[in-house]
């Protein structure tokens, strides 16, 4: 089902950075993975970005309040299956039992590990399997296990997402690996679904912090599959400084590479996004701001019309037009808009291209990756986003999600 | 299809409307109606809206401009399956000769006929057989042809929606009839989709104009079945004045009887909206201001994972919390937040009902119409919305409506 998305290629191992996934019971399938555990070196520095949703699960104010004890975590402990969210006073008790489990078994402070968690909403974690499963966890820690951690995270992810790069900065070689899960209720806001990236490079944490939100705002800040903002997102980025190389925020260098991992990952949701038959990349150019130009390409990723069209190969770029015209972005002239499809023309300042032709619109709607460009013609501020079609799949998998 | 929904009961006629309804070969089958023409009498007030996409289609531009040249038109001319929008200056030629072809047969002025289109977007109007229809349209006015009007304006509706009341003023029986088209591309703005409603009673045109706002605010504007705001919305509101009765805007008899005639219009809409197999109704309460309410409401509406599950009757409220927790307003207090399915309290201060179960939720989800309740307890503005699931039907209607 996923457009051109392919198993996870090579994962470099980065060193401070030791993972286990397990079956535990919350998944009911023994065959599927559900409870990783990631352990951080002690002189890592570890920057981080929840949900904005006002409705937050537990675990994400767990690992919040833990973050502001002590801002260097040493395990990460996430679980597939039960999002632990909507769950009130019980579900905060069981985000910290999972801690406190964690604690006892490698002999650190429970504030030093932050729970994650990801899957049903509104369901009581089961709490013994997960607690019984953390030795065996502790134990099976290893540098080499970045798939299967990938794998343990899923849960109606198709594939596993895993994207690695090396780059070389003074005769030494960087490694950034990340892993990433989500495939609906994709509209992150500030964060984005459950990804953790991790590279040996040394980066002190302000730099950290002001980079991980730089790369969010054009990868996972910038993909919607449905509008919906989970209760559970969150991002990590580790930089566990093993190499002894240090990397400022202006080495152009390695801010590609960890864009590329950043991008490659959000792009690897929206491939994989529940039901998407087509890859959809939505650039609008020339807006008075860039807040404009997110709203006019988010206007478009969310309208059903333009979604259904899409699954339908159907260049019913009227839809496209509609979507721009209720936008809520102010000074709107449509007499200045131009629209392309590909490099296919549809509508220029407004009016309808005259080269433009029913087969060369079809032609572009056939491809399996398409690509809607909107020119505003109104400032210079642009914003490119990734979303996905409306299948009879999306609705089956929603529908049938918890039965 | 649709949801508790039936063909039009009686319609009362309303003196000094004439209305007409054909085949003239807009749509392919020549079973189907696809144009109407409402004749209205020289002393009628007319109030009417207008949607607020920017990128609004040739017809609406057209009927603005009459309209500032004629306050008092004399016809109404829809064609349904095509829209005539997208379609630049050509679109703009053809409108105006639909009412060029229906001032010719009825001896008035072009300004005096507003032109209304529904259907494909971004494709040339077939003008001619529009044209070539209008004597014999002319020909066949009478005041007996609601239901056959309200025919021949449906594009993808499975039934004719149109509703009548009748209401005692000054001894006199005032009627009040109205029909209505829609069920995707919902989301009307300040309009509506087609909708033209009259009454017989005497109304200055200030009373009028702030009638419709009025009755639109809590009848075609707290609708949405996908979001999508239409090109083409409009709608038209008569006082025909015939009965005599002069009726201000304080009656409130016939406001009740006239609000009843728009709520049951726009509800007929949702009940018919593509592929719906429920009918929702959104009711957010105690919110700190309206539009506080409408935004939490809509934002429930408008979630795919909402819709997907009351598709699937399945009672997974935690995607409606995650929802509310994603509305964009300030200061949303979780720990104040109740839920209800109906009857069944999901959670009382943002914490789970101990008293709740499955089954009494699945119960409520079982329903074909289904109520949900959110009270913010943040002020005193509250906001009524209905809706409908998104189902497999959705998506095949919207990915195919131009094969």
């Amino acid at each position: 089902m996923a457009v051109g998305l392919n198993p996870p290629g090579k994962l470099h191992q980065v060193e401070g950075i030791h993972l286990a996934s397990m079956h535990s019971g919350v998944k009911l399938d023994p065959q599927v993975k559900d409870l990783v555990l990631i352990e951080i070196n002690k002189d890592a520095n570890v920057a981080s970005v929840f949900t904005r949703n006002r409705f937050c699960a537990a675990p994400v104010i767990i690992a919040r309040q833990h973050l502001v004890q002590n801002p260097k975590p040493r395990f990460l402990l996430i679980n597939s299956g039960n999002a632990n969210a909507g769950t009130g006073e019980i579900g905060l008790q069981q985000a910290i039992a999972c801690c406190r489990a964690v604690a006892h078994s490698a002999a650190v402070n429970v504030s030093d590990v932050l729970p994650f968690s990801t899957g049903v909403i509104a369901t009581e974690l089961p709490l013994g399997c997960i607690e019984k499963s953390i030795p065996e966890l502790v134990g099976d820690l290893d540098r080499d296990h970045w798939l299967q951690a990938a794998e343990g995270i899923m849960t109606t992810d198709t594939l596993a997402k895993a994207f690695s790069q090396q780059v070389k900065i003074q005769d030494k070689t960087i490694s950034i690996t990340g892993i990433a899960k989500g495939s609906g209720m994709i509209k992150p806001d500030m964060a984005t679904m459950l990804s953790f990236i991790a590279t040996d490079a040394l980066i002190e944490k302000p730099v950290l912090d002001s980079l991980l939100g730089q790369m969010i705002s054009t990868s996972f800040n910038a993909i919607t599959v449905d509008g919906d903002t989970s209760t559970n997102d969150a991002c990590v980025l580790i930089a566990t400084g093993a190499s002894g190389v240090t990397v400022s925020g202006s080495n152009s260098e390695f801010l590609k590479a960890l864009q590329d991992v950043f991008q490659q990952l959000a792009q690897a949701i929206i491939r994989d996004a529940e039901g998407a038959t087509k890859f959809v990349e939505i650039e609008v150019q020339q807006a008075a701001s860039c807040s404009d130009a997110r709203e006019v390409a988010y206007t478009i990723a969310h309208s059903l019309l333009v979604k259904t069209a899409l699954f339908a190969s159907d260049p019913n770029w009227g839809r496209i037009l509609a979507a721009v015209g209720r936008a809520r972005i102010k000074n709107l002239e449509i007499g200045k808009v131009d629209l392309f499809l590909g490099e296919v023309c549809l509508l220029k300042s407004g009016l309808p291209d005259p080269d433009y032709s029913e087969e060369l619109g079809q032609a572009e709607m056939d491809l399996e990756e398409i690509r809607i460009v909107v020119n505003l013609n109104a400032g210079n501020d642009s914003a490119t986003i990734w979303t996905s079609d409306l299948s009879y799949d999306y609705v089956k998998i929603n529908a049938e999600y918890r039965s």
